[in-house]
Parts: structure tokens; C-alpha cells; sequence
């Protein structure tokens, strides 16, 4: 079983680089780390260098990235994947600078989308210098898309070291690789892509602030402000450029004993199953995974055709 | 200086009273407490009794009530009220009955509003039955309005062991005369009347399920959910019948240490000042002073010209 | 105003001494203190020499006993009592004794109520060897009656140092002399008597024990199990011989905050009133004041007219 | 050995389920969750959807259904339990629906106790809507007859993690998969059979407001109010329609240190073995186990005869 | 005496009013509230609307700020000020709305230092929006020449409610008016003047970060980073346009036991009496009171000869 | 694997013994500890009989030291460190006495630094006597140079119960065996030899006292002050003679549940990697290993060639 340590990053393609950019540091509240790398804008929420990478090019989720303990836990997972029966490729060095990680690895899970396991990212000791007074405080979870969710908990708790903290019927497992109560999720989705990205706040106080200042941005909120009865967090998901969905939520639940826990079971169809305060809800938009080529960053000779104005990313994306 | 013990009671006429009545019970949540007073509805949220009474008859609030120590204790308040210059009335044994209280009095302070000082209310043992599982507490505190708040407040800490826990600039006087940050706020009004009622929910949970009910039921929403940052409640205040607001509030901040306190003043027309998540706000309605003849209750020759239907409000309203 | 420091005792005539002493201990569990005191029994509870005195002859509570600080404030306490115009006596020294206190006066409350104050009440250091395992911790409180309890509130309250901590309408006055929720009340009743004796003990389960101790044993039970939401005390009241009620109760409330505690209102009509738990109530049985004749103990030469059969008692009672 | 989770249901026919309903709801306090499913009745008590299914039909339990962590675990208990020489079932879709799980199987036990493991059991986000406000905080335990006590612990033991936390003697064994003292007992019985079920109540306070409830209401109380010295848990146990006991219990004892703890034997002819308040004891009445064709839900091509006004129960259960 | 409350504000007269304010906001890092007062820029640090108004026209300090506790505290402080024998003046509307305050009064202390009472200042409940991430937590004290220190505390101690915490000699009077070791300081200087201004700052991080900020930007640094030994803050000063000194200080000591506390002197000679960590000191820079013609805003017909470009300021100011 | 102890002790070589010892006694503030052993120093910082050994000779580290359990634990290293193919020797009698150990064994690492296990290093029960009163509290760390950390790391990690702590992308290593983040570290560098040696101080007070007195006494300050975001520790480098590099720090991080840390990895070239105050940063000077002839105290027969004037290094050393 290969463990996992954090999250680490999300990596998504953009059309328009300049707007996903704009939507993420003025309205998210996101820090742009400068950066030589041109295609490429890293976007920051805590001390990881950053957890979001936007990649100039043809719109569509790129890679969910996971980190492991080091490299020797790296060269294992390697071979525990491609025991599995999985495809695994190395990142290359440029795929792994752009990533701020020593090294990584890529391949698909069973449902099409793409993961990477990385040793050593980097981590920047200077504040965050937020885009906005958002109160992000990190890199919350990301939520990914499968067809089948009872399918998804197969292949994370038998290879990973993931744990379901909350089924919410058929539509939804909410895992954890840490006390927190759920890092990493997975909702029924016709195909594999990205349903969202959460960032956690503050304090109650931003989820209200920050709500009133989306709808006064003339931004779409998808669902919320709520409250999920599974992990007590008080939400609201907005939905940036390119289909991509945000969360912020304030309050996630710690299973500080987890052998205690006992898994719930949520009926999506009863009220209040998404949202305890029995607001309106609606199922986020998904980004769907970029499948168009090679991975980005693979060992593989096979070219990019990344566009002219972003050289940069085509060359290690 | 004349000691008040707690908020006792509001009592308000309203000329439907069944629809009152199910308003209060059916949407706000509070027990009819069961009794053989024909015309007047007591309306229980916690041990006491009742503090709300609604009388048959013509709208408006009739009457705010207060506690103090005992009978001796009312008999002092009612020196020194007169001593002021105010016109104090002895309530009758029937208008004792139908608040619940041994003794009281009644007199108009200098703005019109309809006070009474009672000793000993009753309290309820048993459990409150609730109409409906809003997740009610507690009668919170209650608003009068009155044209200068500065005025107001030197009538209220001059007369009474009110003192001032913060200001919104001309718009409102926030006083506490406990912990409580306030059990007594006026707002600035044209005229004498009730600006809302306060019941204090058990949670942030029941504040939002309250709102999605409300607004499921159509019932107008005149401000939040919100924050205020006077007393940190986070609040929403809707409009029953014949102009009667109730207010819901969670997380009411206690001054425990009352020396250190400094009252702050907040100008309403910067944003934040109602509602520290920057929500859109807008003024309570306040349900005016019933001005047409004498007090209900008052130790009085004079009929009160009740309806024919509500014979035993005519009694003792 | 005299400060009363606590209750000390309570003198009870009966006709029947052996039967008296025999419920004491073997029922309601007291120990009998050995004593060369002939007619007077001495039934200790806790450190106090004894808390219940059973004196042979007419049935009829003697009186009350109550502790101030020292003979100074016995000396006090008779020129107050004299100043406000009560007949005040000096108990004799075969009185004091039989009390076994250092000093003593008597004197009658404006309800007919035999009170006596006194200094330096002897306490025993051996454990108290109890005559049946009933968890008694101690004398817990007395309780007199009056024809109208607000007017003995105001009698208690400007002589002594007693407050109200709650009222049972006008059933019932439940004052405190320390954090005690109270040591002393006063029930409405036609003339002055002991409505009953409270003790306390260790435990609920202690309650529920006697409870079917007492039924097992045929003890007429007057009311409970139950739980007062004054005291929030689990109680029990059953009849001894002679009209005297014993209560054992758990879990008095004690008012720690002394100037923040608002004493309540209930109405005893009320559901819950009496016993929150919701059971069925009564009003216990008092024991008349004894009337005939002297007061015992008191410096007068007239004869008490004792029976022959109880000598002793002769003497001092 | 196969991890049960946590207790999930009793399922009980009754022969007339409106008046089975109302008990349940009316005087026991639980939720009817209401349902497109004819001829069963979901009563909850927190956030489980529910934890008792009243069937149309023959009187008689059904089935007593445990948890198991997930599909993967239930497939393993499927085959450790026909290991053991156990015939086990699947239950069809419509039999899972209908008991709010995703998957689950059916089995006796060797005293012919008809078990259910199922795996995601729903729970249910919004508040419980109590039918009575009795204080109910969730359900408790379930108690199964069997002959031989010791034998059902050995069985009990070897197949699951139950370990038990104490024996009354050879009258009962008191077994615990989780802190909680106990969630399942075996009583001594003829045959096979539901003994009681048990709802915690959140106060001393609602044990004793039930018992006075029910009296008023001419339930016929088997037992208590009482303590166990086992659990520590004060009790109350009362008959429901059909021979269907119902207990309420406050204050149940949790084991925090499983290995330090040692079970006791109580032999329950001594005083207080039962309750140790020694008041009165009896043998609740069990409802036996229905034992007439095949197993509801079983996938089994046999009719099950149900009733004409209930159909859909017939094709579920 | 007069009772203080709190240090509301300083207003400082610049020349160059941009160029002031680039320097409060880019590098001191406070928040440019905005205003439809031309000539004044109010910046802010905490709750309060401003602490420091940099005023067009004239450089030099030009009033320090007190709030006293409501409008009839302000009246008394105005007659027990003319008691002593001070010239006071009320501010006029134009010059309250400039102060955001409710009403005050001006007067000179008797060493020349313009000193102002006001009583309601407004406080913005949205967060503070800084220019800078300097970590600045609020405004902290306030620090003022005077010829003879000693002479100082003699009149701020007999006419407010201003203690001595510690003396550095015949160089400096540090006094408290709250819990905070000091919010009030004097400092030995020929003539009136603002000694300097200090801001806290989150933590020791922040208070180096600002060091390394501040030298990488050329600004002047007075003196630290240090430790002061009497309050135990770590400090920077720095000196900002016309002669106006900043104060950057973490970890301020609190006197919460004010009964128990004793002044301490302390030798400037000696080495590290201003600075514990003994790193190299000088005296701070002061800005000298502006003294030509009338105080700002006092109700006085003359003209106060402010520039044309800043038409607003001098109407108020 | 071994199992470190703690380290031990650092030996270096030093042309000028006189003026070594000068600085490490009256500079950095370390106990010349009285010995009758000619040519070597034993200086001591806390209760170890010495961690530094000043040797006269050539100059260059010579050895640094750990403690292993005992002298089992010490053959035990040997085989082990023999079975992955190093070179080990036992230090003969005079070896160990003069580094106050029982026993101990030498070998290199894979990267030329020679260095040492020992077992029962000596303590001393008197108060270290310091040369200065600069804080002292401990020796902290060593830090070594190596030309790859991650080679490094997999050489300790396998070798020895050394777990990384933190990475500083290629250019440092942060070790640690027990819950001090880290007490030994590896510095990227050309070759062999001691990066720094660090000292604990008590309180921040001493960091930046020392560094005044550093500076008012001409000594070269490498880095700081400043603060790691590694291990939160203000720290401050200067260097000695010789080119050895001593670091002073105060609030050094402990990893107190070992499972849970998650290391992470800083890019040096980021502001605020070395030093989160984002203070100029610059890399120590390393003393390179001493490397001619044999290593000191091996059980050799080589003669030490040691220079007259030193006599009693060249028998030991």
C-alpha cells in the first residue's frame, strides 16, 4: 500500500491564461508566485510554493498531485502502481521544476483521470501575499469525478493509504489520508475530471464576507452558503473561468481517533444530506480531465503542439 | 437609580389575533401557553411564562415589561419615578393576572413608550412545548424607538442600572443591564413603538435552517443572515403580522468584566457597521406605540372600548 | 439586622417518645446520642450534637433553633428583637444544656412560630453512628408555617439576614442564610407549625433506596420521588409519628453568585411547579406549634406540667 | 472474525401497524419518516434514518440488523459466517431499500435468532422531528433471548469482536462492541426473541417525566424506575403493542479502557442485582422471533403471503 | 478627575501631504480610509475609523486624542479643566466629523502640547484594509515632549486618571490609563512636540521582517531592533517625513494586577536602561507642535490661513 | 541500524591553541575545563564533560561524536558499519580518556568525514563555570558538509535511526534523532569538513545581546540575526578562528509527535528559506576535515608526527 502524505497541488489547463489568472488572485484571493516560467502562473494559498497550476494552453484538468514521503517512498510507489497493472511514467526534470517538486511520477487511475505522486515539494517561508483579504488559511481537499464511487473507494483504499470518512449515497466518498476529514473526494461524474478545488478559511466570518463580495462581483455561486452535516464545514462553491469550481469552508471536522470513527451513509436524496441548514443545492461543475496527447511532463518524445504564446508551458507541460 | 432585574415581557395588540397566533406558534416556533383569559395569547420561549402577550383588540405594542427585586423594590421604583416627574399607575389585580406577575406599574417614558415595572413573574417548570423546532433559547432582548437615542440613553442609565455596551452613531443605543451585551436597545424612530423582538436560537445551525424556512413559507425577510459586530450575534430579522418584528440571534457576546468595557461607536453608514459580513441591511419595521385611551390596566375608571369578541381582554387590557 | 449563621436545631413534643425515637432511627436513621437527660432524646445527622430533639410529652413542634456568631451576637440579636417589639427570653442553663449550647433566647415569630437563637451549639467529632444505612449527609433545612408567606418574607428579610431565592406563588417562600439554595422556608399554612424537616443524602441512589425502604415498610409516603426546579433537589416526603414530615433530598442547588441569582416566580397551579419531574404532589403534613402554656426553657417560675413518666424533661423543657 | 460496527435495526411485524405507529410515535416519542413504502413504518430516534421497521403482518420480530464497515467486510462476513456452517442470504434490492442500506445478508443464529449485517446504513442530516418530546437522544441497545446465555456469549465471542462487559448470573449476558457498556443482551428465554429495546434519553429528568407520562396514560410499566449496577443506567421499561418492550434509560456507563476492564458476575437472586435501587423487579416480556415461511427480503423465489392492505410489505419483507 | 478611556487619535500637520501618505500606507503599512474630506487623509491601524489624520498645510503635531466615556463625562472634564484654570474649547461640528468623533474639547497641557477629549469615536467593523502586510495590530501609544518629566506626571496624574508604570530617569515618564504597561509617554524635549507614534505588531516576526523591509527601502532607522526593559517590547523606530517618528514594538507588557504593581526607575546611563538587548540607542526624533494661530476646529471666527489647494482642511482643521 | 544516542562532541584541530581557546572561553562564553592532558582543550557548555575539544596541530576537524547505548550497542555498530563495507578502528585508551568516553570506535563517511561512536561519554554534576555570560544552555547541533545532501541522507537514514526533518532543496539536510528538530545536519560543500557548531541559548534576550557584544568586539558576523522557518530557532553565525563557524540559537522546534511530521522541502533560492525575517543571508564557513596522516587515537602503529611544542596532543590525538 502506498501512502500518501498531502495533497499538493492541482494542475489545469486554460484558455485564457490572463482571465483564470485575474479570477484567481482578485477574486479567490490567491497569490501569484513570480515565476520564470512563461505559460505557467503558479497560484499560491499557503506555505506549499503553490497548489494551483494554471497552464496555458487547451482547457481541461491536467493532474491531481499527491505527495509521499520521499524518494525511496516514490520508487515504491512505482512499483506498486505498475505491479497493479497501471501505466506509470517519470516526470521529467523541467515537469518537475514547474511542478517545485524533486521528482514525481504520473499515470491515470482506472477512471481516466491523472494523478502524480512527488517527492519533496517545495515549501516558501515567506507569508502568503494574498491577491485578496479572503482569509484563506490553505489547500483544503480536491474533489475528483468517476463513474461509479464505490468503484473509486476500491481502487484509493486498496492502494493508498485513503480512508472513507463519509459516503453520501451513490454521489459521493469523502476520504482521508490524515485527521482531517476528508482531503481527497470523489463524486459520481459521467467521466474523470476535476469537480472542484476547497480552500479553507479563517473564520465563519470570511465564508459570509467573501459570499457577499462573489455575488457583488457578479460571480455564479453554485451552492451555498451552507453547511455539509458530514465534515461540519460551512461552505459555498463559486464557479471560476473554464468550468473550473472553487470552495471555501470554514470548520472541517478532525477525526482525531480514527479507529473510532464509523462511517456514515447519506441519502443525497434526503433533505439536508449536502447541506444541514437545508438550503438549495446543486452538484458543482465539473472541469473535465484534458485528455488530448501525452501527459505533460511524461519521459516521452511524443510533442506538446503546445501554442505559440506560451513556449514555456510547451515545453514541460 | 432604579434597579431592573431582566426583560419580562412585550405585550402587543393585534386586531387578527388567530393569525398572530399562528404566526408566533407556527413560523416563530413559541408555545401558546394554555389559559382561560379570553382574548390574550400568552406566548412562552423559556422559563418564564410568557414574554409575549398578544391582546385582541387595536395594533400596537402595548407595553415592555421589566422585572424588579420585589414588591418592596416597586414601591421605591414607584417613589422615584414620580420623584422625576413621571406619571406611575398601580396595575390592577386583573392586569397583574394576565401577565403573570404579583405587582406592577406602568408609566410612559419621556418618548411615548408604554413601560411596566412588575415584581415577581411567574416561571414555568415544565418544558417549554414548542410550536415548531426552531431551536429557541430564550427571549433575547427587546428595541424601542424613540427620536434622539442620545436622549434616550441619558433617560435609561439617569433612571435605570442601564449602561450603554455600544453605539451606532444617532441610529441606536445598544444597553445592557446584565452580562448580556443587550437586553435593551432603542432605535431612532418618529415615534414611540416597538422595533423588533429578540429570541436567541441554541446555534448557528438553527439560525440558517430558520432562514430556508422562512423563506420556504414566504415569510418576509427584512435583514440577513448577518453578523452584528456590536455583540458578534449572527442574526435575521422577519416581519410577523401588523408590523411586528422578530428577530432571531445566535452567539450574543456577554461583558463579563463590566469595568473594562468601553463602548464603542460605529457609524452606520460605513459598511459593516449592522452587519460585519457586509450584507445588504435595512431598518427593522417598528410596530408604533396603541395611543387611543387609557393603559390596559391602569387602576382606571375608564372603559377601554374592547371589542365584543375579546371580552376578557376588555377586562384587563 | 441579625446575621444568622445557620440552623441548628429543631425540638419536637411528643406524646409517644419510644415510638418517636424508634421511627427516627430505625426508619429515618438518626443516631440516638447517649445522654443522661432524662424524657429528651437527642438525634444527631452530621457534626452537630444533635439536630432533632424529641421531648416527651404534648404532641407540637417547640421550636426552632438557629445559630449567630457568638454571645455578643446573642446580646445583639435580643436588643434588636426587643427594639422591634418582640417578648424576648433568656433560655436557663438546664435549657442551654439540654440544647447543648453555650447561651440561648427565645422568642415567637409575628406567626405564632417559636424561634430561638443561640451561641456556640456543641459538635461531636466521633462519626455519626446512624441507626439505619439511609446516606444521610446532614440537617439539610426546616420549614415553618404562615398564614401569608410575602409577609413572613418581610419579616425574615428586615430582621435577619435572609434572601429570597425563589417563591412558589404564595405557597411557598424559599429563603437562603448561605450558598445554600435554602436552609429556611416558610409554607402557607393556618397557624404556626413544622411543615417538615429536610435531610440530606449522599446520593440519588440513597433517595430511591429509602424510597422503597419506606414503602416496604409501610411508611405513609406524602409526596415524591420527584425533583423541585427551585432547588433542583431529588426529593422524598413521608409521615413520621405525631405529624412530623421528613424529607430526604439530593442534590441541592447552591447560589455561588450571590448578587447575580434572580429569585423566580412559580405558580404552584402550574404543571411542574412542585415536582418537575411531573408527578403527583401534596402539600406535606405540618406538626402544630406547641401552645400550651410557658415556652420551655425560658426564665419563668411557672410550672411546665410534665407528665410524671418523663421527669427529666420536666426540668428543662 | 467479523467486525460489527454498530447496531442498525430491529425489524418487528405487527399485526395492526396503525396502532403499533401510534405507540411509537405518541407515547414512545420517535419520528415516523415518512415513505413511498407501503406497509412499513421507519421510526427514528437520531440520525439514522431509522433503527425500527414496523411491518404489516404477523406479529413477531424480524430480524436484528448490525453494521459492518463496508461491502468488501460484508463479503467477508458472508463467507466466515457459512465457514462456520451458517446458512446466510442476500438481501435483494427491495430488501436493502427498504432497510436504508446499500447491501446486507440475513442468517440465523444458533438459537434461531433471525441477524442482519448490512453495510452503509443511511443517516439522515436534518434534526429528528420527535413524535413526543421524551428526551430521546438515540437508540441504545437491543436485547435477544436465547436458552443458554453462555453458550449465545460463545457464539457471540468467537464469530464477532462482542466482548462482554458483565453477567447477571445465567439470567443474562451484557455485551459491548464499542465504549458503550452494552448494545447487545442475551436474556435467558425459551426461545427465540426480541427481550427489548432500548432508547437513551438525554436526563435524569426524562426517565422520570416518561415514567409519570406513561402512568397517566395507562401504559403498563414492566420495571423501574430503577437503576442497573451493571450499566449504572437508571431505566424504565414499559409494553408496547403486540409484546414489543420498549426501555428509556440515562446515564449508561462507557468502558473508555477496554483492556483494563473485567466483567463482574451479578447473581440475580440477590438484592439489587437488577436494580440497585431495590425497588421491584420482573422479566420484561419478549416478542418472540416470527417464525412462519421463508426470511423477508432473503432472495428466494417463495411467496411470503403477506396481507392484501399492505402490499408493498409483502414484496420486501 | 478625569476619567480617560482610551488614546483615540494624533493629527499631524505635513507640508507635503502626498508625500506622507505614501509613507504611512506603502511603508508603515496603516489604511487610507476614504473620505469625502479634502485636505485630511485619515489612516487607520485597528477597529477605530482612524488614529492618526495627517492634515495639509503647516508640518508639526497638532492635537493627541483621548476618549472619555459619553457626552456628560465630557462636560465634566470641561468644567474640572477650567477649574484648574485651563483655557478649553469646544470643537465645532466641522471639526467632530473631521475627528469622527461625537463631540470634544481642546485645550494645551501646561507645557504647550495641544490635548484633546472626545467622547464617541467611531469604530469601522470591516477589517482593517492595510497597505502593507506589516503584521500592525493597532495603534499603541503615543509619546509627548515636555521640558520636566517629573512636572509632567504631576499634572497628568492629578487631573487623569494617568499612572506612573516606570521612569527612566529624568529622560522619560511611561504611564497607563488601562492594563497596557503604556499608552501615554513623556519624554524629556525642549519643547512641545509628538515624541513619537507606536504601532504593534503581531508578532517578533513581524517586527524583523519590518527591519529588513525598512532598510531595503532607505528609510532611517532611528533606533533597534531592541528590547525595551520596562514595557519588554521589542522595537524599531524609524523616522517617516517631517520629522515624524514610527514605532514598531511586539510583546508589550500588561499590568493586570494595577494594585500590586510598583514604578521602577531606571538610570538612562546605564547600559541597556532603553534597550535590555544593549544595542547602540538614541533619542527618537520629535515632530514640534504646530503653533501658529488658532487650534484647528476650535469655535473661533478666525481664519486659520490654510493653503488653497486643501479647501476642506481648512474649514475643520 | 544504529541507534544514536545523542551527539557527543566535536575535536578540532588548531595551529593556535592559545588563541582558540581565548575565543571559545571569553567569546563565545564556553568552561575551560582544568585538565592535566598538555595539547587539547576541553571546553563545555552544558552538563557533558566537554563538546568541544580544541587540539593543537594542524588545523581542521578531526572527529565529531555521537553516543551509542553502551558498549553492546557499541560492537554492535562496529559489525554493522564493517557489513556495509567501512573501515572501522577502536580508539585505543588514551583516545578515550582524553574524550572522556569508555570506549569508542572511528570510521569515515561515505564522504570523508571522519567520525566517532562512542559509549558512556562523562558528565559533571558542578554548574558549568562559563567564560562569559552569553546564555549558554547547551550544545544544539553540528552541521557537516557533503557534495550531495541526498546521498547524505540516504547514508544516515540506512545507516542509522536519523530521520529527515526538513529539506532546504539541494543545499542542506535538517537530521534528527530524537524530538529536537534537528541535531545534525548536512550542508552541501566541495569536501569533507564541519559547516558549524551550535549552541542553545536561554532566551531571545541572549541572541541578540551576543550579538551587540559580537560586534563591539570585531567579530565577524556570518548571518543573522535572523530565524529559521525550518526550525523556528532566531539564530546569529559568526566565525572563529581558524575558520570554525559557531552559531548561537534560542527556540529551537521539537517534533513531539514523530508519525505526524510531514518534512518539507524549501528552495534556498526563495526569500525567506534560510531566514524567515528575509534578513541577507550568506553561507558559513566550513573548517575542512583534517586529513594527513592517520586519524588520532586509532589502533595504529603509525606514528602521529605531532610538532614538539604540543607533546601530550601527539600521544592522544
Amino acid at each position: 500500500m502506498i501512502e500518501l502524505q498531502d495533497i499538493a497541488y492541482v494542475r489545469s489547463g486554460v484558455a485564457d491564461l490572463r482571465a483564470a489568472v485575474h479570477f484567481a488572485t482578485d477574486v479567490v484571493g490567491l497569490e501569484l508566485v513570480a515565476s520564470d516560467e512563461q505559460g505557467v502562473a503558479h497560484l499560491r494559498a499557503d506555505a506549499r510554493h503553490h497548489c494551483l497550476a494554471l497552464v496555458a494552453g487547451r482547457s481541461g484538468v491536467l493532474a491531481s498531485g499527491f505527495t509521499v514521503a520521499d524518494e525511496d517512498a516514490l520508487e515504491g510507489a512505482e512499483r506498486e502502481l505498475e505491479r497493479r497493472g497501471l501505466a506509470v511514467r517519470r516526470l521529467d526534470a523541467a515537469a518537475a521544476r514547474s511542478r517545485r517538486v524533486r521528482s514525481g511520477i504520473a499515470f491515470d487511475d482506472p477512471f481516466g483521470n491523472r494523478l502524480e505522486l512527488v517527492a519533496q515539494q517545495e515549501f516558501l517561508a515567506r507569508p502568503v501575499a494574498f491577491g485578496r483579504a479572503a482569509g484563506i488559511t490553505g489547500f483544503g481537499h480536491l474533489c475528483l469525478d468517476a463513474p461509479d464511487v464505490h468503484e473509486a473507494y476500491r481502487f484509493w483504499s486498496a492502494t493508498f493509504n485513503a480512508k472513507v470518512s463519509d459516503w453520501i449515497g451513490d454521489a459521493a466518498c469523502l476520504m482521508r489520508i490524515d485527521p482531517v476529514h476528508h482531503k481527497l473526494a470523489v463524486f459520481k461524474g459521467d467521466g474523470p475530471g476535476l469537480c472542484h478545488v476547497n480552500f479553507q478559511v479563517a473564520s465563519i466570518d470570511d465564508v459570509f464576507r467573501n459570499w457577499h463580495f462573489l455575488v457583488e462581483h457578479g460571480v455564479e455561486i453554485e451552492m451555498g452558503p451552507g453547511r455539509h452535516p458530514q465534515s461540519t464545514a460551512v461552505f459555498i462553491y463559486f464557479l471560476g473561468p473554464e468550468s473550473f469550481t472553487y470552495e471555501y469552508s470554514f470548520g472541517v471536522r478532525r477525526i482525531e481517533d480514527d479507529a473510532a470513527w464509523r462511517p456514515r451513509t447519506f441519502d443525497p436524496a434526503e433533505p439536508g444530506s449536502i447541506d444541514m441548514w437545508l438550503g438549495p443545492t446543486s452538484r458543482p461543475v465539473t472541469q473535465p480531465q484534458a485528455r488530448d496527447g501525452l501527459p505533460d511532463g511524461a519521459a516521452s518524445a511524443a510533442p506538446s503542439g503546445a501554442p505559440a504564446q506560451v513556449p514555456a508551458a510547451s515545453l514541460s507541460d
